[in-house]
């Protein structure tokens, strides 16, 4: 049993506004031999996922926040390479959140995910994505959170992302008709790649007004759904073309999460009222019930064809707040991941 | 069978920003005996409510607007005078839509409301307040839409109000704390008179922060619920002060009703997301098969002493603009009626 030479990156300071390369510090530690109960995992895969920007502010959240000069924490997925705890031997694939570093020793209830990937014959990083966290939180949210029906028109925002992605095609299955809202040409012939029946490009869209008539022209009878991983502009177009009982998964506001004022919230709230809107906001953790039904429908439309999953895939630890930073900016189609090992 | 000469309210303009006297004009009309299958009806009592307000754009929305120049429509109680209907006879008391006039000559399913009042022991004007449409939006806003539980902590808005005071004691008698925000101490000690547990003046916050303040003070603890009749600086408030997983019934925004340009929403509709949030706004004829609970409810509580009813009354038809007008100002505590026989 060896100690492991471990790179990580630390917080270095709280961004202020859009995070940058100086905000993150590489960091080398060691990942020692494993004490009693403990194992030693070398990681293979990292995810960035857009709330870990909340995890950055100093501030009372659902998760406590990352502390500076601290190794920051992410949804992990590696193998073990030396174990001190009777349910794991070497090679046992485990899913941690325990990122953005290459390896690490600790006992594993401190930091392994509640489920153990099983044998399902995805790939090992699958499980940072459509088979992992922002699966469920696709799942949860458009199934449960938004009440999906069939017959739904459902609009999706950031519908290229590994959160949306999996929505459209989710929403296809279940016999709705599906609208996204992607940034960029090669994004949207992505989305409609997974079927959506239509896919506004964003960026083509200068204003609010411009961005509202290109989502009522895809839409040009209103939406029963919206699937929000945006905000802003797209969260008030959603209330403007929602119909009477409409319901909104609010899962994610990604367009404001680098704000340093507070932003004007939509400016026609009042339909609430009169459309007798419902707007939920969730948090996948809320959801973990649903964990056993996720995978059993998961596994099956994966190996039916019915879903199809895309990663973005940045190579090496020294990448990772590249990566991170990238989500902001749309680099990603699908998932986003760190390869490590 | 004789003509009755009815004196009624048309809508002359449609409002810009807040009603004005100009935007009405009087009309004399009659309602003629009776043809077959018919009723001539004196009303005893009208009715005007917040929502009147959105009926008098024209937009399309959950009810039709107002036509200029045509009789405006309400809540209305009053008594048969006349009967060519085998189910009425003279002096029957009947709840109809039309009010904003004196008397009436209409077949029954035109113009009457679904439930025929009972013998209930209550006031006629009760039919347009506790016992009628105001009292179903509140139970039905408070127990269903916002899922009370006891033990909540519910912050009502313009809490002195109609909906409002109802919701108030609804919710004390569930066993919940109860915040209210009313608009001067006069409103302030009734709605503390109702069982309140506190109560602010939102008159004396000359700011949102100001607001807030004074929202934090009365439940430091944050809130569960939160039943919003008036929108704008308190609904960002009661988003500021939420809890995780709290919902919020979104019965009317009073506040915004005369805006002329859209007004920016809440600047914290982030939080939804991190704090879970429901938000669920809707229209009290949704909730029309609640109808019996509710008349059953509110009889034993109104009969026990546990529920109390006020209302601000003006007199003849000539008072109904100002009635009307009076509501955007806050000269109402509890229901505004107008009595007209």
């Amino acid at each position: 049993m060896n100690t492991i030479t471990s790179r990580g990156w630390a917080l270095a300071n709280r961004p202020v506004g859009a995070p940058k390369a100086s905000d993150f510090s590489l960091k080398t530690s060691e990942a020692p031999a494993p004490k009693e109960g403990e194992i030693q995992v070398r990681n293979s895969w990292m995810s960035v996922d857009p709330y870990m920007r909340g995890r950055m502010y100093d501030r009372e959240s659902y998760v406590p926040p990352f502390q500076i000069g601290e190794l920051l924490q992410g949804g992990a997925i590696g193998r073990v390479t030396a174990s001190a705890h009777p349910d794991f031997k070497i090679g046992d694939l485990v899913q941690s959140m325990a990122g953005w570093r290459e390896a690490w020793t600790a006992h594993p209830d401190a930091v392994l995910a509640s489920a153990r990937p099983g044998d399902t014959g995805l790939p090992e990083s699958a499980f940072l994505g459509i088979a992992g966290m922002p699966g469920l939180t696709a799942y949860a949210g458009i199934l449960r959170v938004a009440e999906l029906k069939q017959g739904d028109t459902v609009l999706v925002s950031g519908a290229a992302g590994a959160v949306g992605s999996a929505v459209v095609q989710i929403a296809k299955i279940k016999g709705c008709t599906v609208i996204g809202s992607a940034g960029g040409p090669d994004k949207v012939a992505f989305v409609k790649s997974l079927g959506a029946d239509a896919c506004i490009d964003y960026h083509e869209a200068s204003s609010y007004e411009g961005l509202l008539s290109a989502l009522r022209a895809a839409a040009p009878k209103g939406i029963d759904v919206y699937f929000d991983n945006v905000g802003g502009d797209h969260f008030q177009a959603a209330i403007e073309l929602a119909r009477p009982m409409a319901r909104m998964a609010i899962c994610g506001m990604i367009s404001q999460y680098n704000d340093t004022e507070p932003r004007p919230g939509p400016n026609n709230v009042i339909q609430i009222v009169g459309k007798q809107l419902q707007i939920r906001g969730f948090i996948v953790s809320t959801h973990a019930d649903m964990q056993n039904d996720f995978m059993a429908d998961m596994a099956q439309w994966i190996a039916s064809g019915a879903l199809k999953f895309q990663e973005t895939v940045m190579d090496g630890i020294e990448a990772a707040p590249a990566a991170f930073m990238g989500l902001f900016s749309g680099q990603n189609k699908g998932k986003m991941l760190v390869k490590l090992s």
